[in-house]
């Protein structure tokens, strides 16, 4: 899924939103579930969790390897997932692969679960 | 899942939380990933959005049926997975069942993963 079918919502707009957002149409709720399944694996939650506390929520592949009980080629392909979900993005710089969140994502999924009973 | 399993956070300390915050601990991951694995259904994401999207966060199982092309049945299980990862509640009132959005639930995630580069 790419960015732009993600249909980003901006950062910022997140405490402008609307107290009560209009229900998910069956399109959004099919780009949102794929989102929240790459999510839904302890593993890769603890790897995106991993990049997302480092600073400048970015971490090489070598920074996250550390205290991740799965094999190398384990860790790249959940990596892989969380990338294709939109969660993460990778660039290569020299011998190593860095991995970034990106917040845009993570903002689309908290305002499409944003509520009147949240923000009360 | 109980609530006091999730040790949720308030919805308050949303605004007050450190910037960049630890990774996930294994316990808290398979806690999490439960939650998104009840989120990772579209029809499940469209029926909880229905219920968040209702004024007070609230509707009656009568009122969220419309709209989904799925069975009774099959709507009750679904806001069961919901109801059991500590995302809504119910309450029977007359011949109706009632469900709410539990908003620290909601908070709990979204504390989970905010980073520095979210907030910047």
């Amino acid at each position: 899924m790419s960015k732009s079918e993600l249909n980003l919502t901006p950062v910022a707009a997140c405490a402008a939103d609307p107290v009560v957002r209009d229900p998910l149409t069956p399109t959004e709720a099919v780009e949102l579930a794929a989102v929240f399944k790459a999510l839904a694996d302890p593993v890769r939650l603890r790897l995106f969790s991993l990049v997302a506390s480092r600073a400048g929520g970015e971490a090489c592949v070598c920074d996250i390897s550390d205290g991740v009980e799965v094999s190398q080629p384990t860790i790249s392909h959940h990596l892989k997932v969380l990338r294709e979900a939109g969660l993460l993005t990778s660039e290569r710089r020299a011998s190593w692969v860095y991995y970034r969140v990106v917040p845009e994502a993570f903002a689309r999924v908290s305002s499409a679960l944003i509520t009147e009973s949240v923000h009360a």
